[in-house]
């Protein structure tokens, strides 16, 4: 069977080119998922609630057809598939940072209907907390996530607690991480008000502290 | 009647929340031509080629639902009705920047069922463009636009002719615009190469002649 044709704009216009790969409802959050690294179907079906199997698995189809993501088997013992972004895919980590700065102000209320996770603070929190080079953990209420800035100043995030001893480890609650988004606290403070706790002796847990 | 629930993802995530509001088929796109400044819903038709008088209008309520537009009437003789996008509507420029710098690669192919507006290639060009403070007018075989940087370094544009008179102005093609908007060309190196005419003689048109 030929893969079904793509809905299209048809707009000679970079947004509109933009919206036809990942403007489909769910597409960009599936992207936010896999900024994470390799995910199975299991776990991004599990980070993505409301979702259903099938919208996902055609979403995910589009993004491998769209040359963002591909799907490869892990080496045994493991040998579950994993999808994982393309470079290309990853180039969209500007758009997700550039929506989560926009609906950062958003959260102020949280709904009873929401779902939450941890790492889903950390897109709007990577300017505020990947100050230097180096690798932080955040602890929440609702789980650990860590951010790494690269000696390149690149910077990335993964679920969970930080793979290597972190430089730095943070621990807050999830409405002091909504304000960190919108900009309206700093991490300095954040510390200083005692809402924020930071270990750690580089110099990026100093500045961290510091501000 | 009261206004029917929006759909909402349901997560307690910046960029979910961001989608709720901006994330149907269309929305960014609409708010695309609102960056152009005050539009008419008969323009706005004109410029978003495919869009069903419908959506346009179920969009265009959407965004006055949750303040990102307004709609006022026109003081006589012209009495029309315009949308306008509010601060918090022009606040997702960056977004768009964002998608239209990822888009600008896919625009390598121009497409026989393509539609095309001068305008639209503005948002990809913003940064090769606004080098300084002022006024500079594009001229394409598609129409005018206008770009400025404001002495705030805010940038703007319009569709059309510049208002004033513009402190630099460019004539170029399509597809040296392209070029330019995914970064593969300069302006100053599209004038040496004679595919870009710029003129006047402020500090503007000389940055962008000499890069």
């Amino acid at each position: 069977m030929p893969p079904r044709p793509r809905r299209s704009y048809d707009q000679f216009c970079a947004a509109a080119r933009a919206l036809d790969a990942v403007g489909d409802r769910w597409t960009l959050l599936i992207v936010r998922e896999l900024l994470l690294g390799p995910r199975r179907y299991t776990d991004l079906h599990a980070d993505l609630p409301g979702v259903s199997t099938d919208v996902l698995a055609s979403r995910l189809k589009d993004l491998e057809q769209s040359g963002l993501a591909t799907r490869r088997r892990l080496p045994p013992p493991a040998a579950a598939y994993v999808y994982e972004l393309t470079g290309r895919g990853r180039e969209l980590t500007p758009v997700l940072r550039a929506l989560a700065a926009w609906g950062a102000p958003e959260l102020a209320e949280r709904r009873p209907t929401d779902a939450v996770r941890a790492h889903w603070f950390a897109l709007p929190l990577l300017d505020a907390v990947a100050l230097e080079e180096g690798l932080v953990e955040l602890s929440l209420e609702e789980g650990d996530f860590h951010v790494r800035r690269g000696s390149d100043g690149t910077v990335s995030y993964g679920d969970g607690p930080a793979p290597d001893e972190p430089d730095a480890r943070m621990t807050l609650d999830a409405g002091t991480a909504v304000e960190l988004g919108r900009g309206t606290l700093s991490v300095a403070d954040g510390v200083r008000g005692g809402r924020i706790a930071v270990t750690g002796d580089g110099p990026l847990a100093k500045a961290l502290r510091d501000g």
